[in-house]
């Protein structure tokens, strides 16, 4: 016997949630089916809303309801600096942490010129243009995941901002607070020796 | 700095399904973000459809589209034979098996007094009804799971129907094909060693 065809299509959809398998989606949909039917219709609203309300700030990428986002319009940061990162939710880890009071660039992506993605795809283009316009900047962190693509895109971001004169650098690399050094990669602990500092 | 509300909407919504926490809810929202259109309005149509499109089995309890089910109306099963059981997605174990070609009756729940579940919140009182016009059911299989709830509601539902001389059997307990002995719990043990079977 197959499950009842409403079973079934909830099954398929939990299961391209990843990390749901087929047995975790079969116990989330019949946890569903229990649910109290507020919940469920402000879950389907909640989802349609999350891809329809919001958009793409049109000065740094980040998603946001209104346009331009908070941090673009907020005149109180420091608009000297913009941290580059990969995705809202890298710039979201650093808003939640608090300690930085700068601009972001948002690319959503990385190069990647073996899936296809070249300087086209991510949002590089723009972040020149606003360095030309906005004179006041002085610094653009590259905030980039230590990964093959995130290391070539900081480097060809790094290469078409230097001629412009404004400072670019990247997040220090080393080993995490709380890590074993038995356990981190070779890379982690070259780039832990090479930037030692004084006690 | 706080989430969108869209997001943090939706990361409420998936904090509500079981075994998922924060962290998890948010890296289900952003990645729903991302997800084709399509995928995220069928997902949002299943979620509503699960509890509009199907309802309780008029006759057995079990979830349908149509009313009766497709198991009460399928007049090739053995109408002789009613097993009981707790959810829907039980009744689905046993199709899945495929060995059982029997009718069903799906109970909604156990009795626990101490949750304020009584005989009046599971759908006892309807197999009562149905024994009393099916004059052909001989067997009435007992199959909750084995907890002191599944126990007691298996007992309560056994002095029910034995005074009309139907049958009430209940499933084999003892240990689970490929488990250890050794993991056993002690109930199981025992269970096992009074159900023992001559090789």
């Amino acid at each position: 016997m197959q499950y009842p065809l409403p079973i079934a299509q909830l099954i398929d959809s939990y299961m391209k949630l990843p990390g749901i398998g087929e047995k975790t989606a079969t116990r989330l949909a019949f946890y569903t089916l229990d649910m109290p039917e507020q919940d469920v219709h402000d879950f389907a609203n909640a989802l349609v809303n999350v891809q329809t309300k919001l958009h793409q700030c049109s000065i740094c990428g980040n998603i946001t309801e209104q346009d331009p986002c908070a941090i673009c319009q907020n005149s109180a940061r420091d608009q000297s600096t913009i941290m580059v990162v990969e995705q809202p939710k890298d710039l979201m880890a650093f808003e939640e942490m608090g300690e930085y009071d700068g601009l972001y660039h948002v690319l959503h992506g990385v190069l990647s010129p073996m899936d296809g993605i070249g300087p086209e795809e991510v949002n590089i283009k723009s972040l020149i243009v606003r360095l030309q316009k906005q004179s006041k900047v002085k610094e653009v962190i590259i905030a980039l995941n230590s990964t093959p693509e995130g290391e070539s895109t900081a480097m060809y971001i790094s290469k078409l901002i230097k001629p412009s004169g404004i400072k670019v650098t990247r997040l220090a690399a080393g080993l995490a607070v709380g890590s074993d050094i038995e356990y981190a990669n070779s890379i982690t602990l070259k780039r832990a020796v090479q930037g030692r500092t004084s006690l």
